[in-house]
């Protein structure tokens, strides 16, 4: 089976999802312009709603498929406050057949998509095409730091007890720790809000996310545990009352070592260099692997720009995309 | 001239302010009691609105009797579009007479101001007052830190410019550098924004602000154009944008070598060990200096805490600065 998406976010570029759907379309219509017969069947499949942005619940076309779709997310409301149910109806569909979508493993030789890398690895290693090693999982936590808050003017620095200055040392150990690491660990702080948040006013409180990724999930949680560990130090050493708490956590997603190799002897036979590299993003293959072993490829995309408008793939790495992929189903080899 | 200002912060104290009214009041009554005349008068000034809090125009009653009102601020307008001008005229009050208000500082000796500390470096030294040795200047910074936002998954630490993680080292590197001075400098981040502030994502654009505060203001614009290169540094090794603008300048009012040895000859008469303290709160001696010397005594208040309905002064306290002002009364010596 190969498969992607269609594209839910709003206000995003033209390849997220479409250009793996539309690489799969072009390669079973080469086949069939060519009148080449395979000795298995390749369907394409186009999944609804990867990204979750209405009902906030991701995955939802490739779980269904997979057998692992919660029907409880049905009830989820939009922000207008239309009912995944409602809105599945409105579109012409039935909630209660969803199950009919499900597919067994046995009906499965391989899951595969190819998608745009959505970073800027490939760009900076000047490749048009990787191999995906892993769909990476992710831990994220909520931070509270809480100190006092104090006049800017009167406190001196020595009897302050800064939430700020704290997750600031926070923020610059999470770096520090994540750039240190050598096998694709990443850990961001995206958001943050000091309070009460005046010019004057030392932070007595302030919070803020972590999300930490890595290849693997032995890797990600080691990491988690030790940025833990950090920040407990921090908090103590400033006397800063620390609450920290997993608010979502996703197992990686490994890809079969033998379909990697046949990717990367497709992408070989194509004349580019074989370029292994993680996907620090989600994809179907997170629920597809329930039923199948999955394969992955990336095409380079601009400054690794996505769900932005300034998204952009050149077209010669589209036709580096499309023509691996091509290769690969013509040199398939189930799995032994 | 004895002054101090009338609360005007909402949901505030009951000792910011009053404490030093009702203390030169108590001392002017005890001379009264004991039928004591001075070579001198004792006037008690209580200041109009020195927190400008509703017209966001400070020192409002002490710049009137320096003769420094800016007219322009009679136009300003509180949250309720009432214009200062109409708000001093419904209190029976004639914006045209203000200048009326004005003193020349022929006719003063000294102002001398009694306050609440509004911080916490009595309580930490176990003394009931201390001697102002200056009302610290402060300058205020607003930064601006632009890196590329990014998915918190598919970027690599070393091809990313976080603004926030940069933003966080700036933090770290301003407290360091105001803890490492031991002459009273402070610097506080009150204020931060990361955008676009989502969980997953990489901020690319950080704002925040800087203020800076020390007893000269030779040592203040020094410690600030250290600060400024050090986060210039910072933003070039990063490759982050920096604008960073100054948004507000107050100059340092030193208070008067020889006003400071009579409070302190009154300290050390009232059987109190002798310690000097700057001010980093705002007080009406930085208008008063245009017409007189200052001097100020700070008395001890709970935990630091002001602007806050849990600011509390001991009644011992309130007696022992009393003591010293009157002390300073009965004993004063005009300039030679």
């Amino acid at each position: 089976m190969l498969g992607s998406h269609y594209d839910t976010v709003r206000d995003a570029g033209r390849w997220d999802g479409p250009l793996g759907l539309i690489s799969a379309i072009c390669c079973v219509a080469d086949l069939h312009r060519r009148g080449r017969r395979l000795p298995f069947a390749v369907e394409v499949t186009g999944f609804a709603d990867e990204e979750g942005v209405r009902f906030s619940s991701t995955l939802l076309g490739s779980r269904a498929v997979a057998g692992t779709f919660d029907e409880s997310v049905l009830n989820a409301r939009d922000r207008a406050g239309v009912s995944m149910r409602e809105a599945l109806k409105k579109f012409g569909l039935d909630a209660e057949h969803i199950d009919t979508a499900a597919r067994a493993r046995r009906e499965l030789l391989a899951y595969v998509e190819l998608h745009i890398e959505q970073g800027p690895v490939l760009e900076q290693n000047n490749l048009p095409v990787g191999v995906v090693t892993a769909i990476a999982g992710a831990t994220r936590l909520a931070a509270n730091l809480s100190g006092v808050a104090g006049h800017a003017g009167t406190v001196p620095m020595a009897l302050r007890r800064d939430a700020l200055a704290g997750a600031a040392e926070c923020i610059v150990a999470i770096e520090e720790f994540c750039k240190s690491d050598q096998a694709g660990l990443v850990g961001t702080v995206g958001y943050i809000d000091a309070m009460p948040g005046a010019t004057n006013v030392i932070p007595g409180r302030v919070s803020f996310t972590i999300d930490i990724r890595a290849p693997t999930d032995a890797h990600r949680k080691l990491a988690v545990a030790d940025i833990v560990r950090k920040i407990e130090a921090i908090a103590k050493r400033r006397q800063l009352v620390l609450q920290l708490d997993i608010t979502h956590e996703n197992r990686t997603v490994p890809c079969a070592p033998w379909l990697k190799a046949q990717l990367a002897d497709a992408v070989a036979a194509e004349g580019f260099a074989v370029f292994e590299l993680p996907s620090g993003a989600g994809h179907d293959g997170m629920a597809m692997i329930d039923i199948a072993d999955v394969g992955m490829i990336f095409v380079r995309c601009r400054g690794g720009v996505s769900h932005h408008p300034d998204e952009h793939v050149d077209v010669a790495d589209a036709d580096a995309g499309a023509r691996v992929l091509l290769r690969l189903i013509e040199n398939f080899r189930p799995r032994s």
